[in-house]
C-alpha cells in the first residue's frame, strides 16, 4: 500500500503468508509420518511395513494438503468475486443503503457525520472505487493475488515431503532380514539392529528437528524461539505418544 | 458491524469460518486415511494392520491438524497484538507521517486530501479509534475472537476423525483368519473375505462420502454442488491411486 512511508510492513506481510505455508507443510510433515511410524513400532516390528507405510502417508498427505491449501486460496478468490458483483450491484441499485453504511463505518471509530459526508461525496462521484472501498473497508476483503493458490499448494506439498521423509530415515537402515547371506559382518554393522532402535533413533532426530524447526519459526514469526520450540517438541512428541499407545493397546486386545 | 442493515453478511462470515474448518479437517481425514489404506493394500495383505496404520494415521493427524489450527489462530492473534503495540506508539511518537499514511489509504479510492481532512482531524481527537481504525484499514487487521483458537482446533480435529473412520470400515470387518475355529458359515457370510475386497468396498464408500461431502461444501460455500464434488472425489481418488502405486512399487523392489 504505502511502500514508500514504511516497506517493511508489506514486505513482513508477503513473507508471513508463504513462512505460514512452509510451518503448516513442516508442523504436519514432522509430526503425522513421525507418529504414524512411531505407533506402528508399538505394534509391529516389519521395519519394511513401517517405511511403507510412512511413505504412503507422505505421498496421501502431501496431496491432500497441498490440494487443501490450493482450494482454500482459490476459495477465497472465489468468495471475492462474488462479493465483488454484489457491491457492484448494490452501489447502483441501494445508493441510500450503501451511503449509510459509510457512515456507520466511519460512525465505529467516533468520526460524525458532518466529516464522513466529504469522503462519501468523493467516493460517490467514482463508482470503481466507491465498490473497492466497500469491499475493503465494510466486508474485510483484499483482492487475492492470482499466483496465491498455486504456490501455496507447492510450498505446503514441499514442506510435508521434507518434514516426512525425517523420522523415517532410521527405519530404511535397520538391519537385512536374515536372508540376506550376501552381507558381511562390516555391511551388518552399518545397519540398525532392529525396529525398536530405529524407533529410538527416530524419537531423537526427529525431536531434535522439531526443536530446531520451531526455533526458526519463533524467530521467523518473531514469537520466541524458545517457547515456539518448546512447543512444537510437545506436539510432535504428544501425537507420536498417542498414536504409539492406540497401536500397542489395540494390537495388545486383539 | 452494521448488524441491522444487513444481518446475512455477518453471519454468512462466522458459518464460513466454521464450516471451512470442518471443510479443512473432513478433506483431509477422507482422503489421508483412505489413500493410506489403499496404499498398504496394495503391498500388504492383513487388514489387521491396516485397520493399525489407519488408526494411529488418524489419532496423529487428528492432533496435528487441530493443534495446527490451533496455532495459526493464536499466531494471528498474537500478531495482531504486537502490531496493535506498534500502531499506539506511533500514533504518539510519529503524529505527521500516520497522518500522512490516513491520506495515503484515502488517495488510493481517490478521495482528495480536502475530503479526507475532516475524518482525520475526527480521528485525532480520539487515540483509541485512530488507532482501531489504522489497524483495520491500514494493516487489514481484524481483532481476532478470543473463543476462535479453541473451537478451530476441535472442529479441524473432529472432523478428521469422523472422515478417518469410514474408509477403515470395511477393513475392520475382513474375514477373521483360519485360527477362529468358532466361527459359523453364518457368521463368515457376514465378514468381508479379503483385505481385496475391502479394498474395493472402502474405494466405493469414500468416494461416495467424498462425493455427498463435495456436494454439501458446494452448496454451503455458494461455489456449486456438481463442480465441488467432482473435485473433492477426484482429489481423493488421486492421493489414494498415487499411494497405492507408490507402495506396490517400493514393494516390488525390495
Amino acid at each position: 500500500m504505502h511502500d514508500m512511508a514504511r516497506p517493511h510492513v508489506e514486505s513482513h506481510f508477503q513473507s508471513s503468508e508463504s513462512v505460514r505455508d512452509v510451518v503448516i507443510g513442516l508442523s504436519d510433515g514432522l509430526t503425522v509420518p513421525f507418529a504414524l511410524a512411531a505407533g506402528l513400532s508399538g505394534a509391529i516390528s516389519s521395519a519394511h511395513i513401517i517405511v511403507l507405510a510412512g511413505l504412503a502417508e507422505i505421498a496421501a498427505g502431501s496431496i491432500a494438503m497441498g490440494l487443501g491449501g490450493y482450494l482454500a486460496a482459490r476459495g477465497d478468490a472465489e468468495h471475492y468475486a462474488s462479493e465483488l458483483k454484489r457491491e457492484q450491484e448494490e452501489v447502483v441499485t441501494r445508493p441510500d443503503d450503501e451511503a449509510e453504511e459509510i457512515y456507520q463505518i466511519f460512525d465505529q471509530y467516533a468520526v460524525p457525520r458532518t466529516a464522513a459526508a466529504p469522503v462519501l461525496a468523493a467516493l460517490q462521484q467514482n463508482h470503481p472505487a466507491y465498490v473497492d472501498f466497500m469491499m475493503r473497508f465494510e466486508l474485510g476483503l483484499e483482492k487475492p493475488a492470482s499466483s496465491r493458490a498455486h504456490r501455496s499448494a507447492l510450498t505446503i506439498a514441499a514442506s510435508y515431503i521434507a518434514g516426512g521423509l525425517v523420522p523415517l530415515l532410521p527405519y530404511m537402515f535397520v538391519h537385512p532380514p536374515p536372508t540376506c547371506n550376501g552381507c558381511t559382518d562390516a555391511l551388518n554393522t552399518a545397519f540398525i539392529s532392529s525396529t525398536t532402535v530405529a524407533l529410538e533413533l527416530s524419537v531423537l532426530i526427529t525431536l531434535l528437528a522439531l526443536a530446531l524447526f520451531g526455533a526458526l519459526k519463533g524467530r521467523l514469526l518473531g514469537t520466541g524461539a524458545l517457547r515456539a520450540a518448546t512447543q512444537t517438541t510437545l506436539i510432535g512428541g504428544a501425537a507420536a505418544a498417542a498414536a504409539y499407545t492406540l497401536a500397542s493397546l489395540l494390537n495388545a486386545h486383539t
